[in-house]
């Protein structure tokens, strides 16, 4: 994408998102050895950076298209943002999730009015939901990280902290589905192309980390990480920019993803889900790359079951 | 205080402190139907407004008083700020900690280089044994809430939130010790005469209340609530402030002040500790007073034990 291209992305979402803050501690960069700028999507409406793909995606429906609604799958955070961005256009959303959700991220869709089916928690009953609701009404499918006006609009959250910080040497993104990531690559090669995008992924969730190395899409047998917003796996549209423009991916254990978690809660006050901290972790775990450099991470989002914590 | 003056505290402590955000939630506004400003002490530094008045107190110590250290007592907050600021300054501090004061914030106390004394969990303990450190080795002692010096600087909070947001209608602080409350109204009352400040007090620790309805300082007998910074009583210096400027003290029940802390940690993603839930709960209680008007809220801290939350 050209960077006018890239503007008129983030001019088309900018009206209906928030613009995050971008925080840092001094404590954290003291035993991070380095300057981390957390891009707090925690903040962002709905609770996290989704609510930018799923806008970005409904403003490019026709009118007709809008009329018969939306529908999509998600454990949770693209569940929240596209219900809440289909309300604010006036659009009826469809939401399949499965039944493991987190409570938090359950109740939050309904509270924006989304219109919730609920499945097994597999991919495959995930898709076929989602396709007898399509067939039935004719509602538009948004994927919640393989379509491109999704993955551009992902890419904003870096289009804003490029501009709110500069001369990042890394930014840092979790990566479940892969929107966020691919997204972020978009941007960040056009705006900034000395800064090296790294991608961090549970040991318990590390079809990516393996897809890289393999060169095609590899997927997850089991998935038994607290980052629930990473359980799932890339897709044709989001694997080649990845492939292409990802340097790196950083794999986590699921202690060193509690614990960066605690050491954020702790520290700076902020409330980051599981999958965010695991950006945090694999920053924290990697001196011999991030020693000295300025790091830009995505904090990808806030929404946690308090009433359910792993400390 | 003259204006002049509250500038002359603030440009003192200026350079030792953050300038911490004003943050506000459409959600909770549209719950409190009213516009509220949560100013972020929760994010200061050592994790509440308290390295204010610390800062604001060691800097007018002489030189030699400097070098024989401070000392104080506190279940926590004025903990963590003391030896946080006596550190920026280079000066060693002495904190006498009740035994049941939350691990958190003697781990903080201690990460600060301050030096722990126990005692048993009484206000008459505390003072015991203040006393004898200053005898030993001639440290000045620092008042959490009742010395004008800290008084002062702790109404610096409000000067920033009346800079950062304008024309309040009201200002809402706990109150424990009264120091954060009397050096608001200080503040508030030269700044912006038309805005009221109303304090929160949990039912369990009701002093304040008591205090302003018999005209004396009254004692809590017993002080069985989870805002654990709001235990303590008024004293002689802040008490006359709060008799002649507070408009009114709200109290509110435990259950109140745990649902305002989940409230705010599930909707706004930040931590919060529950001395500064019980004025979002006291706001959240009272639309008789709040409905439409344009409220400030001093967050106090964010010095939670997260692995031991009421939730």
């Amino acid at each position: 994408m050209k960077a006018s291209d890239l503007e008129k992305v983030y001019n088309r979402v900018a009206p209906y998102i928030h613009k995050t803050p971008v925080l840092s501690s001094s404590l954290i960069n003291e035993i991070a050895d380095c300057e981390i700028y957390l891009k707090c999507e925690n903040f962002q409406k709905g609770g996290s950076y989704k609510i930018r793909g799923a806008t970005n995606a409904i403003l490019q429906l026709s009118e007709e298209q809008r009329s018969r609604g939306v529908v999509t799958h998600s454990s949770g955070n693209f569940a929240q943002a596209v219900s809440l961005s289909a309300k604010n256009l006036a659009v009826s959303a469809h939401i399949v999730m499965p039944t493991n959700a987190p409570k938090a991220k359950k109740a939050g869709t309904i509270a924006y009015e989304g219109i919730i089916t609920e499945c097994e928690p597999t991919i495959e009953a995930r898709e076929r939901e989602s396709k007898k609701i399509q067939d039935r009404i004719g509602a538009a499918f948004l994927h919640p990280s393989n379509q491109l006006e999704v993955i551009h609009g992902q890419g904003t959250a870096s289009y804003e902290l490029m501009h709110q910080e500069s001369d990042f040497d890394y930014i840092v993104t979790p990566v479940g589905g892969g929107g966020l990531i691919a997204g972020t690559c978009l941007f960040v090669k056009e705006l900034s192309p000395k800064t090296k995008v790294i991608g961090a992924e549970p040991m318990e969730a590390d079809d990516a980390y393996r897809s890289l190395i393999s060169g095609k899409i590899e997927t997850n047998e089991t998935a038994n990480t607290i980052a629930d917003g990473l359980r799932t796996n890339l897709g044709h549209h989001n694997f080649p920019i990845i492939q292409k423009h990802v340097d790196q991916i950083i794999r986590v254990t699921e202690e060193e993803i509690i614990d960066a978690m605690k050491l954020v809660w702790e520290r700076m006050k902020i409330i980051i889900e599981p999958s965010s901290a695991v950006s945090v972790a694999a920053v924290l775990k990697s001196p011999s790359i991030f020693k000295g450099k300025k790091v830009g991470v995505i904090i990808s989002g806030g929404n946690v079951d308090i009433m359910d914590l792993p400390f």
